[in-house]
Formats: C-alpha cells, sequence, structure tokens
C-alpha cells in the first residue's frame, strides 16, 4: 500500500502549479496564501488513492483531487471570519491578514474555482462530479449552520450533533472518495459504497477529535488540549456526559462551565475528570470504534480485489491510529 | 414582441416554487427573504427571451433564468455586507436583518444553489452552462475587487473603469442570453454574438446609470439623484471630468469632494454643473449611444428571423429609453 506521505509529494506539485499571479491581486494573492498554508492534504489524497483503487492513475484524478482542497480552504475562509478566529495553523487568517471584505470575496473566488477544476473531464463525468460536489457543498454550510445554532441552544441532542458533525465534516471526505471513483467510472453501487465508507470513517474521525482534545497527548496534539473544554464547547464527550452522567455529574459540568473565576487549568482537569467518571470517555472511544468498524464491513461489498480493500482498511487504521 | 411583463408573471411564478421551507431555517429563511425582496427580474428574462429568438420555449429555460437570478441575489448579498448597506430596494440588508454569519453563509448557499439549477439539463448542456457560469461569477468577483480596489485610488482610468464596469456588471447580462441561446442549442456562432449584445447592452445600461443618477428625474428615479456625487464615487461621469475637463474645473472637482461644510443639495449642483461644463456629461450620454449601437450592429450577423433580430432591439431600447 502507498502511504499518505506517498501522495502528498504529487498532489503538492500539481497543487504549486495553480498557484499564479493573476489579477486583481488582492482577490488572488489571499487565495494562494491559504492554499500554501500547509495541512496534511487529507481529503485530496483520499481521491487520488481511491481512483487507484478503482483501476485509475492518481494523474488522472488530480484536478478533482485539488476541487476538494480549494473547497476545503473556501470553507475555513469563511468559517475563520464567522469564529472570529485570529490564526490558522499558526498563521493569522485571511480576514485578519487582509480584511474581512477580502476573506468573503476570496472564500467566494475560491468556491467557483473548485467547480472550474471539474472542466477538464468529458461533460458526463463533469455532470456527476459538480452534482455531488453541490450536494455535498450545500450539506456543509447547513453543518456549519447548525454548528452556530447549536451554540445558543441548551438542549441539542446526541443524534442532532452527529448529522451537524456528518454534515460539517464527514460528507466531505465521503465525497472525495466518490471523486476518485467516478473519474475512475466504478459502479453506481461501487460509488455509493465508498462514499459511505468515507462517510462512516469522516465521523469516527471527528469524534476522535472531540477525544483527543481532551483526552489527547499535549506535546503531539496539534491543537491546545482541553480546547473544547475552555470554550465550552458542546461535544460529544459533553453531550455523552449529560446523558449518562448522575444529576450531580451534570450539575459539576453545568457549574464548571459557568464558572469565570476557575483557572484554565483546572477547569480542563476536572471537565476531564466528569468525562471519565460518567462513562462518557469510555463511549466516545467506543464510538469511535464502532463507526470505525461500520466503515470497514462496508468495504466488504465492494466489487475491487481483496490487496485492495486492505489498502483502504489500512489507510484506515492509519488514520484513526493517531493516538496523539 | 413580447413585453418585459410577459415574461416576469411565468418567472415569478417559476420563482414561488423554488422558495420552500428547508432546515436548517437560519440558513433558507434569509434565502428566501431575499429572493422574495423584488425587482424588476431583467437578468432571467434574458434568459427565457433569448431561448424563445432561438425556437425554444421559454420554460425550457426557466431552470437556467432562475439561476442566473439566484446567482444575482447571492452577490447583492455579498456585496451589502462589503458596501455596509443597511438597505436593499427599501428593505434591510440580509446581514442587518440576520447577522454578519447570516449573510456570508446563505450567500455561500445560494452560490451553490445556483449551480444545482443546472442540474436538469442533459449532460452537455449542463456543462455548456456551469463552465459558463463560472468564467461569468469569476469575473463578476474580479469586478467587485476592482469596484473595492478604486475606492482608494485616486488615478483609476477611464478604461479601467470599463473594465470593471463590464466585470461586475455587463458579463452578467452577456452569460444571461448566451445561457437562454445554450439551452436553445444555438450554434457557438450565435452563442458568442448573443453574449455580445448582452455584454455591450450591459456596459451601455451602467454608464447610462451613472448618467441618470445625476441627471435622472427625482421622481421616477428609483434612487436619490446625486447619490453617486454625494459619495464620492469615481463614476464615468466623474472619469470624464478629470479627462476633459479645464484644470480649474477639476480644481473646482477635487475641492468639492472634500468640502465637508458644504451641504449635500449645494454639492449635487455645484458638481453637475462641472459634469455638463466639462463635456462629461454630453460625453456619457454619447457612450450610451455608442454601446447600444455597436450592441445593435452584432444582431445583423445572427443567424435567426429579421423578426426575432427586431424584437432583441425592441427590447434594448425599452431598457435604454428609460429616461427617468
Amino acid at each position: 500500500m502507498q502511504h499518505i506521505e506517498q501522495y502528498q509529494k504529487p498532489f503538492l506539485k500539481y497543487l504549486e502549479g495553480f498557484i499564479v499571479t493573476k489579477e486583481p491581486k488582492n482577490l488572488y494573492a489571499p487565495i494562494n496564501y491559504i492554499l500554501e498554508l500547509g495541512g496534511k492534504r487529507l481529503r485530496p489524497i483520499l481521491t487520488l488513492m481511491t481512483a487507484e483503487v478503482f483501476g485509475e492513475t492518481a494523474q488522472k484524478a488530480m484536478d478533482a483531487a485539488l476541487s476538494i482542497e480549494v473547497f476545503h480552504n473556501f470553507s475555513l475562509v469563511h468559517d475563520d471570519i464567522m469564529d472570529d478566529a485570529p490564526l490558522r495553523r499558526g498563521q493569522k487568517t485571511v480576514h485578519e491578514k487582509w480584511n474581512l471584505n477580502t476573506g468573503i470575496l476570496s472564500g467566494d473566488a475560491m468556491l467557483i474555482m473548485a467547480y472550474q477544476l471539474f472542466e477538464n473531464y468529458d461533460s458526463e463525468t463533469f455532470q456527476s462530479l459538480a452534482k455531488l460536489f453541490s450536494k455535498t457543498a450545500l450539506e456543509v454550510c447547513e453543518g456549519q449552520q447548525y454548528d452556530i445554532d447549536f451554540e445558543t441552544r441548551n438542549d441539542v441532542s446526541i443524534s442532532e450533533y452527529l448529522k451537524m458533525i456528518e454534515f460539517k465534516t464527514a460528507v466531505l471526505v465521503g465525497a472525495a472518495m466518490q471523486m476518485g471513483a467516478i473519474v475512475a467510472k466504478a459502479s453506481e453501487e461501487d460509488q455509493k459504497a465508498i462514499y459511505e465508507f468515507g462517510r462512516l470513517l469522516g465521523i469516527a474521525f471527528q469524534l476522535q477529535d472531540d477525544y483527543l482534545d481532551a483526552f489527547g497527548n499535549p506535546e503531539t496534539f496539534g491543537k491546545q488540549v482541553g480546547g473544547d473544554i475552555i470554550e465550552n464547547k458542546k461535544t460529544y464527550l459533553h453531550l455523552k456526559t449529560l446523558e449518562l452522567g448522575s444529576e450531580e455529574q451534570k450539575k459539576n459540568l453545568m457549574q464548571l462551565m459557568s464558572n469565570e473565576s476557575i483557572s484554565k487549568d483546572d477547569k480542563v482537569e476536572n471537565v476531564k475528570q466528569l468525562f471519565t467518571e460518567s462513562g462518557a470517555a469510555e463511549a466516545t472511544s467506543q464510538a469511535v470504534k464502532n463507526y470505525t468498524s461500520k466503515a470497514f464491513e462496508v468495504l466488504k461489498g465492494l466489487h475491487i480485489p481483496e490487496d485492495k480493500k486492505q489498502d483502504l482498511k489500512d489507510f484506515g487504521v492509519q488514520l484513526m491510529n493517531r493516538r496523539v
């Protein structure tokens, strides 16, 4: 099996070729800036890998992969405005480095450019890619809206939360993989299955992100451990504590959330203890395993050689084993 | 010839059917709000009319027409944020009625929905429509960026200004018409010609808008007469005055722009006088005529019956005769 790193290099080279100086500079410079800010490029790599799994070259899938990456970065630029985020990957966000208007307009242009990247495919492939893209992009917007709505709601259910992360994160993973299958002209049935694999893995990945935000190793986890707790985010851990915890544990959690005088470190430690004692930590860990197993289950039905299934499974394991 | 009003009714009915209540409400309610805010719906009507001119039914072009209208409204929502505009057609703008984040996210969703409206066409028509749409949409973004850039520049040339209004306004008129031609499966040559007709008419229309903003009849012109002058906008009238005016006229114009103590009415009157005396008013009026004639010239090459050419010409006259 090819490892993530082996796809990264050719993808980054292709991305490099996409970055050109165009006028008006104030529109295109921010686009180049965010695209060159780094990241693991996991989504486009999934597109390339899936094309290969279905017997097509990764090269043929480059434009589709790049479209996924450009869209992902569009969503980062606009989300960072909505979240009022000053930093992205340790660098200034676009609206901070330039201004609000530049962030809005450059993001708009990126969304359009993502569609343009399908134009080199034949018209049937083009239509399939663009339809999947539109459906997915709209779901990502809906997911973002749910996320915003949830901030001011105190009655978010687990199933609502799962739908939110599915739309905001997981459908794009599914679509990234299905696009590889579309370029490789895989059957509708296989396309649906690989989308489902990606979607389930995407949910598992996001739930693991929730888990690691609290219980990850501070030395290797990319972000500040406990960040979600400090920001009172209603993560899966949080919602599960409200579901499984005793009346006292629930009360303690609510009090810690509104306690303005406690130190950040103490807050993180106390909330983590509640997550563990209530059984929410274990339940989250179990949910990650369940979604991962479900994803692997879907692989069985794919009409591809067994070694290709193993490649996809290895990739899933590789992804989920980041016990950082 | 069918008049604008005769296309309006079926289009508004079709638009009505597009408006449904979807979840999340906070994402879709603003979209319905802006789409129902009114307007003359000139762009989508051009799509319908062009489809008929090339022998197709208006009905077949409804989705393409609606896409143009949804895109146009997307650009209004995001432009209103960038311009910090409180009102649109006498009603609150989306970001004022809701908030900044709703404005950004609802706009994003509309841009995606505009693409989705092509999905019912066959794959070749789909690809043609989507390609033209992407090219046009990106040019509209570029036009908006130039417009923003020009606000803080004092050396904008006439040709730069013309390019800005071409991108920000005229290409969408051209694209609206070409889309009707695409749906009607007109030849590439006719498609290009009808695009050019729309583009030239679009420039004429925008220049006339500049003219009417200063010299229109206050009782019938939709906006406040002199609005551009009060806001020190670098319109065609303004730039032409700097080109044609005497040193003294130019100096007077610059002084009036920075004069904070003069009343709005006096400022408008004095600047209008400079526009007239410098010959800029006449030059603008002439430019409108020139672009309109060029547009009519293009019609001659179209491979359609003479009465259809006359229909398009009548429509152009109808559009440009709003001496309000």
